[in-house]
């Protein structure tokens, strides 16, 4: 987005060319979201090749001009001939051995097996710019929305399944662009699965429910989590409840530019294991943007320093196995002091 | 599924093994749906390793014995050592380079860089048994259904989206396991674009309206196309509708075991070309099975021999720039002397 091509065109030689394949990076450096093309970059020059399906729509939205491709290594090569490209980098965690060994066969460069563009675009895309930002923030809002809705239609009664399905259909009709990811929607005992799928059980009375969504708004992503009791809860649940949002208040207090992700996990990771050890089997939460999961991560061995404007989850749960489980998640704003909290839904416990 | 993973044991030498990584194989090789885990297979051994939160699920539904991995490489290299295996084939069309380098530096055993393996996999993927052809078969009752239940709520003045939402709705209330691809419902000029997304355009009268959709029952996909008329149809849209019929009537007559995927694309191409040259840019049609597009490929370059037991879909369409569009869509199961046709829905043009 605006200023990443040039971001990538400071890292290359002359002589070295970056070839991105991989669709989320595609629509991070083009504006242009598809399933199809490439982008091929050298020091001073950039070009996005798309094919027919795509191309009038490219041209009107791309940030960097955009080619028809109709045999993409012969036009490639052209490229490559043009700009007196000897190396090109790839993308390493997303090209394929096949493609790979296609693109050293057919590609008049010397095709690289180094990391460092797969690196610097993941290091880039973790540091949001303005627009970014706002979309995203419009994503949650949407996210925020739907938790309303569903609040007085999760009903004794009614399947979990019926309640996802019921949420995602208000978010898409409210405009998501599908859902961020497959909605969880668990209940009683499913909800000490960290991810249970909705199933056909039908919500009783002293159940936890557990939802974790997220939309699409631009081509970004929100993602949030809530717990909540229908009924009545047990002083046992609300301790459990209680000791989860302490946990998550606790980490969201400690992040700000400069602090090391494994840090923030262990704040929350160490509140929980003092009470309830063993029960917090997964990462305190990870970035996102155009993918739902990016980096970096809040866990136990991610030492990335934390940037300003990296956006970042915080969902500590407890899972008590066979019995119940609470998470809470909300998405964070990292800033030079502190965070910009944009999920706006009460933590409180609610009963309904 | 069932005898899959003998017949990769018998593809392997005594000092070699296949190491599955991609979903869709794992699933295939061990009939256990999950995001996680590898599949390692020696000439007369065979285990499926998944972590902590599948382990159970998966020691209950798995074809063959499954290991808890915490330290994978360490566990595979246990293997490799047990069995004395000396080189290892991976799926070069899904490990990327990263993970490529990764398993040189950490497997005690040469990782090969051939095609063999994905190719098998491709291969054995192609042909269903009956467990197979039963779920894709009650995926496409299941679309069959849906295309019943939306056809009366097609109406002047409703949204492409809003069908959309309704008929995905429907199916998954009703069973699928999600969609089996992003639905699209496109309307009057909409229906001009083969790949058009479902937008804000209410339907009028004189739209052709384009449905291209499908469910998903235990893993397995099915998709199908139908192109109906809202209030009337002009003469032009009635000739253009039967000549993509008659294409698609006349490749399915072709199709049996032992044809080439290339010349029933051809049956269909020359029937629209001579009466409407150059508006169908696509292939006629595609394996559909775990994933939507599977191979072989009706289109003008695989020349498959089609083997008895694949399932392919059958969906030529006429484009007009600007103008409207029409696709008709079956999905049809190989057999030695023809076809059995699962798509039941009619495919006179109907008139709403």
């Amino acid at each position: 987005m605006n200023d990443s091509v040039k971001k990538i065109q400071e890292m290359l030689d002359d002589g070295t060319a970056a070839l991105v394949t991989n669709a989320p990076n595609r629509f991070y450096l083009t504006d242009f979201n598809n399933d199809a093309g490439c982008v091929f970059i050298t020091r001073h020059f950039a070009v996005f090749f798309t094919d027919f399906r795509y191309i009038e729509a490219a041209a009107k939205i791309s940030s960097i001009p955009v080619l028809e491709s109709k045999r993409l290594f012969d036009e490639i090569n052209e490229q490559i001939d043009k700009h007196r490209i000897k190396k090109i980098l790839i993308e390493t965690d997303f090209v394929t051995m096949q493609v790979f060994t296609r693109m050293q066969e057919s590609l008049a460069a010397e095709v690289l097996a180094s990391d460092i563009l797969s690196k610097k675009l993941k290091e880039l895309r973790s540091v949001k710019c303005k627009t970014e930002l706002q979309l995203i923030e419009k994503a949650q809002e949407l996210t925020d929305e739907t938790f309303s809705y569903i609040l007085p239609r999760i009903e004794v009664g009614r399947r979990e399944k019926d309640i996802m399905l019921d949420m995602e259909l208000f978010m898409r009709k409210m405009g998501s662009e599908g859902v961020s990811f497959d909605f969880i929607v668990v209940s009683g005992k499913n909800t000490s699965l960290p991810h249970g799928v909705p199933s056909e059980k039908r919500i009783e009375k002293g159940d936890f429910v557990t939802m974790d969504f997220g939309a699409v708004i631009g081509g970004y992503r929100s993602d949030m989590t809530r717990t909540v009791a229908v009924g009545f809860a047990t002083d046992e649940q609300k301790a459990v409840y209680s000791t989860v949002l302490k946990a998550q208040t606790s980490a969201i207090n400690e992040i700000k530019a400069g602090k090391r992700c494994c840090d923030i996990d262990k704040t929350a990771r160490d509140i929980i294991e003092r009470i309830y050890p063993n029960t917090f089997g997964h990462g305190l939460g990870h970035s996102v943007g155009i993918e739902i999961h990016e980096s970096p991560a809040f866990n136990t061995r991610d030492d990335t320093v934390l940037q300003e404007n990296t956006v970042m989850t915080v969902e500590p749960g407890i899972y008590l196995a066979d019995r119940f489980g609470v998470r809470i998640e909300d998405m964070v704003i990292v800033k030079a002091n502190g965070v910009k909290n944009i999920t706006k839904s009460s933590k409180e416990l609610l009963i309904l």
